[in-house]
């Protein structure tokens, strides 16, 4: 009980100071942050030793908990890697101020001048899991869009988000920016993030980026409003009318390129004209890659090596060399499918046909929706916005990749010559 | 118990008949949706001895229950406000297509052409209080940007409510569309609404309209997303080197021309200096208007008729006839207590000084923020909306006032020829 107490204490603490510091970051200038920003690579790369004695500590911890493999490997600060964030801040820092700029200036009948202009949202809480990387890129993200970050990355990575967070810490005093511009949430005890994701007068928003069960715990228990990341599963729908080498390689690459990331198609949806020309061209490719298919009755009966798919194939996200295979007769179908099944992320058709390309743009609901081209482009940097903190499978405030502008609200704004209302 | 599990299912069952009709909504033409529209507003006109006499019905039960005064007017559908309901419908349709543009259509490095295009929210819940009107101005907006509003209006207008919904309906029918695009919580049974507001897969929004504790309950038990309309606590400043005339009109009409509203001034800040020459000018005014002052001791001693104000006064949102004032030294304390007290609503500012006003339009945080105009302009149609569904004092999607393009999201669109991730 007591516990309970001192954690909702802690994150009130944390919230408030991070409203209180989040209006001066508000007011500063563009080359303010951007100094921040700048110091803040500078310290990386100065104090790369501390970092890597920190992430140490982390190392013999996931040691000592017998971590290995991948996990162990996305733990681990070196050098290079070190170089690699900075070298990342110093993007960020480049890109164009997300903030002050006026939209829609408009004169309205009674000589008002209306705008909309971009502000930050205020406060953000940052909840990810291992890599300490995102603890960089999300809060120089959050820095140059004049947001006060929170972060709460996983308790495997503390000792080398700590030191992180004071190098942000330090760069901002460095640059005449109160350190609180950017805090961690430096106790593995969960009841401090619950606590912040209800501290609604403060924070202003929370992504939760990670695994679904942390998504769906902090969807369930926040007041604050949550940006979700949820699964992809992603289609490729490849058209009666398309070119087979072009469907070929698109469907290849959606696979196969990396399979273990959300953009990554799950499922293939064939017209049935098309299968018999196309099945014995691309699943060879995708069986010598490693790929196993689960592919429905039809599909089975033009290439029967492969696996009975399961209602629930085409329901599952596999992250891995899997594909579910499904025979159409007709884009109707394919449609269907997709309603039922996709989850909003990346939806791709291959076609020749004009209108079944504008259809199938205009039908399908999903944050990227692609006309001949790889579901593997629906990402922050492909798309164009120089950096990414996710990809937003709700609908409300962003749609899809997030860049700084997503990290930003539009407030009216009025210029009037004494204008009262009659 | 039972009762639960009867709402938890009615709500679900609600839930997911609008997450189907939507997608037929969804894929509608313009046309089509105007269609409804047109066909709603002859509806309403045909049908008005319907609509009155389900009205009288929940005019009788509001004379059981002893309402009297504005409450009970504002509940009485007369032939003449079902006309302007039928001519608020016809504005909104003749409002441009929200839906279907795509914006910043641009070309990658790669050749992909990538935008994105305005599409549905979807599934909108809609929670008001008392006035029957809301129930057609909220439903026309929903439809004609393509989401499907589930409406929960106060029981006192459960009849009327349910009345006009069946209209919309028989239009939706009429013209082709399923009729669940539009539907009523038929019990006044909070279960149904509190389960509704948790139905995450099928509900894209909630939207509550009322009172805050209300919003809070909302906020609070919601794991869909929610935009809140909280209060407006609004601030007029007037800047020490300010038009005098201007400044008492801008104060004048900010608290006086509609009190009971949320964009109307509830404190005046006055930069002392201009204090003893604006005083005695405006003050005698709004005494005149029957306004009661409740000011700071640094105003009494110029104006001793004012009340004293309590640290209370300078939070609330009087709604009423009702001014606080605060002498201030510069526009640092102004804008201080601006980020104190304000509610984030709509705040303005007075002044000749071309500094002062892009100051305090930067740093100003609120949905709105005006110089030399009165607060009362923040307003969907003064701004140029054409319609608006509500003021948004949340930051996250939408920021002030919303109008049909606030109910959309944008999805990414990729134009390709083929395009693979290397």
């Amino acid at each position: 009980m007591d516990e309970t107490i001192d954690a909702g204490a802690l994150a009130a603490r944390m919230a408030s100071a991070a409203r209180a510091a989040s209006r001066a970051l508000g007011r500063a200038s563009s080359a303010q942050r951007d100094r921040v920003l700048e110091r803040l690579a500078a310290l990386l790369t100065e104090r790369q030793d501390e970092l890597v004695a920190a992430n140490t500590r982390d190392l013999e911890a996931a040691d000592a908990a017998g971590v290995t493999g991948a996990l162990r490997d996305r733990l681990a600060l070196t050098p290079a890697r070190i170089a690699a964030m900075a070298e990342g801040v110093r993007q960020v820092m480049a890109l164009p101020d997300p903030l002050g700029g006026i939209e829609r200036l408009a004169r309205r009948p009674n000589g008002l001048m209306v705008g909309r202009m971009r502000i930050p949202l205020g406060v953000i809480c940052i909840i990810y899991e291992s890599r300490p990387n995102v603890t960089v890129d999300a809060g120089a993200l959050c820095l140059k869009s004049g947001n006060a970050p929170i972060l709460k990355g996983g308790k495997e990575a503390i000792h080398s988000n700590a030191a992180l967070v004071a190098l942000m810490r330090e760069a901002l005093a460095d640059a005449g920016l109160p350190a609180d511009c950017v805090q961690a949430v430096a106790t593995s005890d969960r009841a401090v993030t619950d606590a912040l994701i209800r501290c609604s007068g403060d924070v202003d928003l929370v992504i939760p980026r990670g695994g679904e069960a942390l998504i769906r715990h902090v969807t369930e228990h926040a007041t604050v409003p949550v940006i979700q990341h949820y699964k992809g599963v992603c289609h490729v729908y490849l058209d009666r009318d398309c070119d087979l080498e072009m469907a070929t390689e698109i469907a290849f690459n959606a696979k196969v390129q990396r399979p273990g990331v959300c953009n990554a198609m799950e499922t293939l949806l064939v017209h049935r004209d098309l299968a018999p020309r196309l099945i014995p061209r691309l699943f060879p490719r995708l069986e010598a890659a490693g790929v196993t298919l689960r592919a429905d009755a039809r599909t089975r009966a033009l290439w029967p090596a492969a696996q009975a798919a399961t209602e629930a194939d085409w329901d599952t996200e596999y992250l891995d060399l899997v594909l579910s295979v499904r025979l159409v007769d007709d884009m109707d179908v394919a449609l269907d499918h997709i309603a039922r099944y996709g989850s909003g992320h990346t939806e791709a058709i291959v076609t020749n046909q004009y209108a079944s390309g504008q259809r199938f743009l205009r039908e399908v609901t999903a944050s990227c929706v692609l006309i001949n081209a790889s579901t593997r482009f629906n990402d922050g940097f492909e798309l164009g916005l120089g950096a990414e903190i996710g990809i937003s499978t709700s609908r409300l405030h962003a749609y899809g990749a997030m860049g700084l502008e997503e990290l930003t609200a539009r407030k009216w704004i009025v210029y009037g010559e004494g204008q009262v209302r009659g």
